[in-house]
């Protein structure tokens, strides 16, 4: 590809993006086709012949015709599944370079510039969120790194507990994990990959912790699982708060679970979970959602999920970064460089899974380059002022209740009617073509499951009328539902 | 950010990339700092206000003045390191457009375009390799996927294979891994993370299989190392056979090494790693290489080495889609819906660790459309001739000998006069700013481990004048080394 075409094709590309954007508003912003609908339009076998002239024409078109009408649009204004998986301009320029550059920082050595990057920015986003000294650089054996996903993130944690156990003289088979039965699926699936777990619903040494109303876990009952653990010989390694589930954005309480794991007679690891939440920690008013954090081994969060960063970035810190690097370093001859035998530098592969590793803090650096911590805040900020708006028009609505305590953008809610006019509620809403939502199932205050609706905050481009929207929509589909 | 504010900002650096990529014949491809250099540049703490409207231009002047030198250019036509890692613009662009829609494919209703784009593209590549039909999702249980790297598909390929072997009954303690002394280190590094292997040199477990004097794994010594594990109670269950070894491109003799595995009472998985050389497999003359892959349960290459399209892109195909899905599933209630159920979809979020997943598949879909694969088999083909020319040079040159056989587009040589004129030359050479290259250690003919220097091709701009400018550069500073 010629320079010139790059470049004319690569503003054609950043229009078609804005253009994008801007076409999300009046969008539907769920799929329009059915299984195996983009198979069947794809052809059988690659292209053999390079392509021609009229290629890019063909290939926009086909982004339009093809892909964009198969994709769920995270970037709606009228998505509020799941999590957000959020994203800005300049982060996509962020991600852009960082594409056009395309270096492999796995070595200090392979890019100097793809970790001082980072690890300033951890230093930045540690002070920025309020995390303790001893979780950045300044700290003799502290400091953060990009994780992909919170889930990488939860497993190199538990990696480092494991390592940590085992050097001190414990079986590796006796090792047992704890983490609220509303903690994310991601932190049994890395007790699988770490062979503690023999699969999802493998007990032996995972510990579901149950929780209270507010879905929170219960310290007592954490405290009750290590005590039993520990009276058949078993090992409490890994303990996982999550600040901010995925069911219904509950806190668990950290300074009481710190207190516990300190008081053990060998100190599990102590992980916690901001994955979404995190974000919120950017405004002092979210303070206290990390009161306790001092006592953690290791925290994370996703600035890809609210904080206007592309996928894929979670930021993990640890205190013990040498136990980190110890658990996950293999040092053939061919990586061996003056730089890492010094000592002087940081080397990113021991902090991860893979080897190789592109420039993410790219894409975080231009973020926080063009909002500014308070352009983040205020990004926060109007998306809770949302989230709270939408909260009182449920709790106004005796149809409706509210299913777990708001904590910053996430409002849970069903009907009191029941499980089947809930779902029935949520393919109306769905099929409207107007919102995305998502459920899930959460316990009453009679301890019965009941299929619950989730209102995520997160797209940017969400402002007040399309929460009106929303409600509207629901309330006639409510209506409708019970009539 | 203004969509024209966008439009104009990424238009910039559209043209900031082309320029980039323009400037880096003329460039050092090495880094022009030392340890701190950057951190020193950068701010101590995070922008608290948002950039005003000269911001983007300092922070355009920012990678060119602080980023750009602190990196190892890996697209330079003057990198020879390591394995490459590149690029094209295609690829670029494809990046851009799945950084500008970032949706999440984590499932397939989370983006069913982002899943079906990648089962296509995986079947088309592996026809284009000469895969066998099993690998494919046109069988009942095949297919592929992509992942970041090769380190994330050997250690799913693990899962797979230990949730095999504990399916069967065996003890998951007793689960052995082979693989040539010579494989990548990613492989002694899954089994770290899995816990198998309790550390880089715990050996009880993993095997490390001697190799023949063309660096490639000795099969004998695999039989053995089965046959003595099995009567010690043990469970071979991992084989990894390497197809282009780092350290040297050596080919693991896979037809032998497949009838051994099926000739073992409990068949252990058989995972082929071919992250470099899998890229040449485009071309037909390199069929040769994977002889035996239809007995294989899994394979994987890295198109984001030799293959154009940026990183992170490792294509990974197994026989056994099910077995592999099933090791690495766990279904919360927040991510039921109703195509999973259907059983009708794939959900890529069971292949991989994370859960959330990028649209990688762009970036390939781009590089495919515009080159072809005969475009592609272009690209190959002349980085092969390039390696053919420089590997005559040394040949030639009584000064040097060739440390193992040239495959495809790495070759491996040394100084005779041994280790310490080789690394004064390696480092005359860096030094020079007009080359990148990095060291292994591979045995002589006596067995004794020898520093030995590696040309890696696989940067697209390097040509003829490239190669005969370091032929030049290592001829004067071999004088001077042995003078």
């Amino acid at each position: 590809m010629t320079p010139d075409q790059f470049r004319e094709v690569g503003h054609r590309l950043i229009d078609w993006i804005a253009d994008y954007h801007a076409s999300l508003d009046s969008r539907n912003p769920g799929p329009q086709v059915a299984p195996g609908d983009l198979l069947a339009a794809l052809p059988q076998t690659a292209p053999l012949q390079p392509g021609d002239v009229g290629e890019w024409d063909r290939i926009i078109a086909d982004l339009d015709c093809l892909i964009v009408p198969a994709l769920l649009h995270w970037q709606s204004p009228r998505f509020f599944g799941y999590f957000p998986c959020n994203c800005s301009m300049p982060g996509v320029l962020g991600a852009l370079v960082a594409s056009g550059l395309n270096v492999n920082g796995m070595l200090w050595a392979t890019s100097p510039a793809a970790t001082e990057l980072e690890m300033r920015l951890l230093d930045w986003m540690a002070d920025a969120l309020g995390l303790p000294e001893a979780f950045t650089f300044r700290s003799p054996d502290g400091g953060g790194c990009i994780q992909g996903t919170a889930s990488e993130a939860a497993l190199v944690a538990l990696l480092a507990a494991r390592a940590r156990a085992v050097r001190a003289g414990h079986d590796p088979q006796a090792l047992c994990v704890y983490a609220s039965r509303h903690a994310h699926s991601s932190i049994v699936k890395a007790a699988m990959v770490a062979g503690i777990a023999r699969g999802p619903d493998d007990t032996s040494r995972v510990r579901s912790i149950a929780c209270d109303a507010a879905h929170r876990m219960d310290v007592q009952a954490l405290a009750r699982a290590m005590r039993d653990d520990l009276s058949r010989g078993l090992v409490p390694a890994f303990v996982c708060a999550t600040l901010g589930t995925t069911s219904s954005e509950a806190i668990d309480p950290l300074p009481a679970i710190g207190a516990l794991v300190e008081s053990m007679p060998r100190r599990p690891w102590l992980h916690v979970d901001a994955a979404y939440t995190g974000a919120a920690l950017v405004c002092p008013e979210f303070g206290w959602i990390i009161e306790g954090v001092e006592r953690a081994d290791s925290f994370c969060f996703n600035p890809h999920k609210w904080l206007l960063t592309n996928f894929d970035c979670d930021l993990m810190w640890t205190r013990h970064r040498r136990l980190l690097a110890g658990a996950l370093s293999i040092t053939p001859e061919y990586l061996r460089n003056q730089s890492s035998q010094s000592g002087q530098v940081i080397d990113y592969r021991d902090w991860q899974i893979p080897l190789g590793r592109s420039f993410r803090s790219l894409k975080l650096w231009f973020v926080l380059r063009h909002y500014g911590l308070e352009g983040l805040r205020a990004h926060i900020r109007a998306h809770v002022a949302l989230a709270a708006w939408f909260e009182e028009q449920v709790r106004a609505d005796a149809r409706f209740e509210l299913a777990a305590p708001r904590v910053s953008g996430l409002v849970c809610f069903r009907l009191r009617a029941g499980d089947e006019p809930t779902q029935r509620l949520l393919q109306r809403v769905n099929a409207s073509g107007r919102a995305f939502l998502s459920h899930t199932k959460l316990p009453d205050a009679d301890g019965r499951e009941r299929l619950t609706l989730r209102v995520a905050l997160g797209a940017p481009a969400t402002q007040k009328r399309h929460m009106e929207e929303l409600w509207n929509l629901l309330d006639r589909a409510a209506d409708e539902v019970l009539a």
